[in-house]
This record gives structure tokens, sequence and C-alpha cells, in this order.
């Protein structure tokens, strides 16, 4: 194997009308995979969210058909089974279509469901990992998610629900020890400390609200879970947020990485 | 911003002397970030463990100095505190320094002892995330880590062990709905699988190893929970692997992806 780069072989034998299930990562371009880009500079067809980093669709093809399928929430702008069908109608007709996905579409991006779709009915698939929310968020925040002294597991849940409380094991969650990340929890971010806390988690338990996650404009709060809500409101984070939970959140920098070394002085 | 990745800027503005912590992904070098990319191409002092996937350090430059302190099981080849120091000694000499790791640094790679010493010691430090074995193996194997109907959560534990099982909160672990991902799980896997079931999770539940995951050597193998190690031995898994126990671990492609269109119909 040659040291450069562009000398890699383009996207692999995969026939055109393949589906792509690619994860994008957490919004910086630059933790974009090989393999993600290049499958991107390949594809026919661009199927993408909304939660895609700045930049990335600009890597497809000039004349590709670019389809914005992204949903806000409780505004679901193309229903699910409407883009299975799209994707396999246009790999049918022999396109090479990339499905882009913010973070890993296997985590929480429901790719699962659509690979099952793909599958059944006789579409190739392949599937390429994106940086998931958590370990981006978690590197450019400076928050270890699994450390020897304070935790030694590391668990991912999501905040949404339709109603109520998502529907999670709190017993398990509260016992410490391990580091919870809360996908998608702004709005619930009360209910969920509350649920924890009720289950025995220490009020004082470390936590940190990481905001527009590894971009320019990313933002760290940090509290303990008792005050999660307040965090949350003190710091006008409205915009897509990761939550951390955990002894590991008392690492997080508030501050920017080229700051560090100042940081850890604070 | 232009389409062309080679247009993106170098390395960021990091002055010489800098740390960077950067995850390599979990062996597929076609799974680097962008970044991982750069920082390797740019840096002078290039310190690396063991699980650097094949290729992968043939990026880095000619008169690069290459430094292997990677630890094979119970058997440590360099030391964390002399790993610790040479990094700081090379970075004080202006070095630009990459800290290689296999898949994220900030699970289980003990990323966040080494970021400690370097800030404490006013070394600069970046942190580049990588894709984590857990996510890399689940798309190479078609395991969807998180499902609507299946599992609401995932953890990742390590199922490294000095004596005994892995200090771990199984009673939480063995309720289900959830999906676990067992890191270097494989010489504990049947004590792993014991404990969780005398802890309450059904016998039945299906379980995964991906053996050198997203490699070309990549295997496959599934069973139930019960019969891990059975798995395990019959298949004389004895490389690098990664265990999935949970309902999702019924989705696992035991063939090689280009054949999972027919896989779905096995």
């Amino acid at each position: 194997m040659t040291a450069d780069f562009l000398t890699f072989p383009v996207p692999a034998a995969r026939p055109p009308g393949t589906v792509f299930i690619v994860g994008a990562g957490p919004g910086d371009p630059d933790l974009l995979t090989l393999r993600a880009l290049r499958v991107l500079r390949d594809a026919d067809v661009v199927v993408h969210d909304r939660l895609i980093g700045p930049g990335i669709l600009d890597f497809a093809k000039p004349d590709a058909e670019v389809l914005y399928v992204g949903k806000a929430k409780a505004n679901h702008s193309v229903p699910q089974d409407e883009i299975n069908a799209l994707m396999a109608r246009r790999a049918r007709a022999g396109k090479r279509v990339i499905r882009l996905k913010g973070g890993d579409p296997f985590v929480f991006g429901r790719g699962g469901e659509e690979v099952d779709y793909l599958l059944a009915r006789g579409v190739p698939v392949e599937i390429v990992p994106g940086i998931t929310a958590a370990t981006g968020c978690a590197a450019y925040a400076g928050i270890p998610l699994t450390h020897r002294d304070h935790a030694t597991a590391v668990t991912f849940i999501s905040g949404h629900a339709k109603d109520g409380d998502p529907d999670l094991d709190w017993d398990g969650l509260a016992r410490g020890r391990q580091t919870i990340v809360v996908y998608m929890g702004i709005s619930t971010a009360g209910r969920v400390a509350a649920r924890l806390i009720e289950n025995g988690l220490a009020r004082s338990t470390p936590a940190a609200v990481v905001e527009n996650g590894t971009l320019a404009t990313q933002k760290v709060a940090t509290g303990t879970v008792a005050e999660l809500e307040k965090v949350i409101r003190d710091n006008q984070i409205t915009g897509p947020a990761l939550i951390v939970i955990g002894e590991v959140a008392r690492f997080a920098k508030t501050s920017e990485p080229e700051h560090w070394p100042l940081a850890a002085a604070e």
C-alpha cells in the first residue's frame, strides 16, 4: 500500500444500484471518513438528513441529484416509508445512491430499518460508519467517555419521547460508575435528570451540555445533573446538543481546544 | 468552501509542540477521518499502539520518528507513565506529536489519562475522535446498535479484568431492551455471559462475535448469549474481537457485505 491517499482504490467493487448508508459524522466536515468522502464523490443520488455538517454536500458530483428528506422535530418532511421507497427506486434504476445521515447510521439513526427494507427487496447495501455525536463531542469538549477511575461503561440513550418520559431502564441508568450520553435530549433534559435522581443518581453528579458539537459554533456548558435544566436555560442552548452525565463530565473544557492548556489551569 | 478535499486547510492553527491524540478507527484504513489523515501526514513523531490498521502508518512522513508503545495482553511493552513522559518530552522539543490509538481515544483508550497528564504540564493537546470498534464492527457486520423495535439504548463495556470478573453493574446490564457491546471480551466471554444470565438476561438473547472487524479478514459468528463461549471456541476466534449481545445481534450478517442481499435471504 502506498502512502498517498489519492491512490486508494475508488469506492470498491460495488455494482451500480447499490445503496450506501453512510454516517457523515457529528458536524465538522474534517470528521468524514475517507470512505464516506469517496462514496459521496461517486454517488449519482444523495439522500440526506438535516444534520449534515457545513460544506459536506459540496463534495457530491455537480450533476448528482441531491434530495433533502430531513426531519425537524414533529415535522417529518418525508415519511420513512417514502424515503425507503425512493432509495429502492433509484437503486433499481441503476443509480449509485448515498443515504447520508448525521453521526453514525446505526446509533439512533434508523439505519437498521433502511437496511432491512432494502435487503428484503434484493437491493445491495453497504454501510459506512460515521463518528457518532458522543465520541465527536467528547473529543472536542475534552470529556473521556470511559476512564479507569471514574467510568467503566458508557451508555447512549435518546432523550426523544413522543409523550412523557423516554422509555428507559432508569434504575439501571442511575447506578453510577458509568457515563450516560443523551442524544436529542434538550427538550426532555429536566425530566431525564429528575428520573435519574429519583432512581438514586447523586444530585451532584457532573453534567455537560455540548451544543453544535465539533463545529466552530460549539458551546460547552457544565453543572450538576440536578441543575441540568437550568444550565440549558441559562446558556440559551437551543440548537442540536448532546448531554453527558457522569463523573467524567467534570473534565469538560468550556473554552476552545486551542486554549486548553490554559483551560486546564482554570 | 470548495468541493476539493485537497484544498482544505492543513491541520489547523496548532503550534509545533502540540500533541494530537488521535483515533485511527477500528482497522480498515478507509475509516480514518480526514482530520486524522492530515494530522498523521504532518506529524514529526508518531507514537502508536498495537491495533492500528494495515497501511495506516505509511501515511506518516518518511522522516517521521515512529515509536511503537503497544501493549499485548499482560505484556505492557511501555508503561503508561513512560508513554506520557515521552510525549511531553518530544512536544517540549517543539515536535508535532501524534498519539495514534486504535478505535477512539476516549472509549477504553486511556486517552483521558494522557490528556490530563499533558494539560497539567502545559502541553497543548488536540483530540481527534475515531470510529470506535462498536460502530465500525456494527456497520461492517450489519448490526444496528439501536433499533426502534429492539434496543432503545446501547452500552459499551470492557471485558478486560485483572482477576475474576470485570467490575460492572450486572443487574443493570441484564435488564434487556438495550444492546451490550463488549470490548476486549474474548477471554472473559464465558464469565460475562454467565453473570448476565444469573442476573436475569434471557439465555436465548442473540449474540454476535466480530473478529478482525472491518478488515478483509473479518469473521462474524453468531449464537445465543448462553452459547457465547462455545461460539467463540467453535469458530476459533482468537484475534481482536468485539461481542454484541442483544436482540439486534440477530441482524448480524455472517457473509461479506458484497453478498448481503443473498445473506438476507439465507
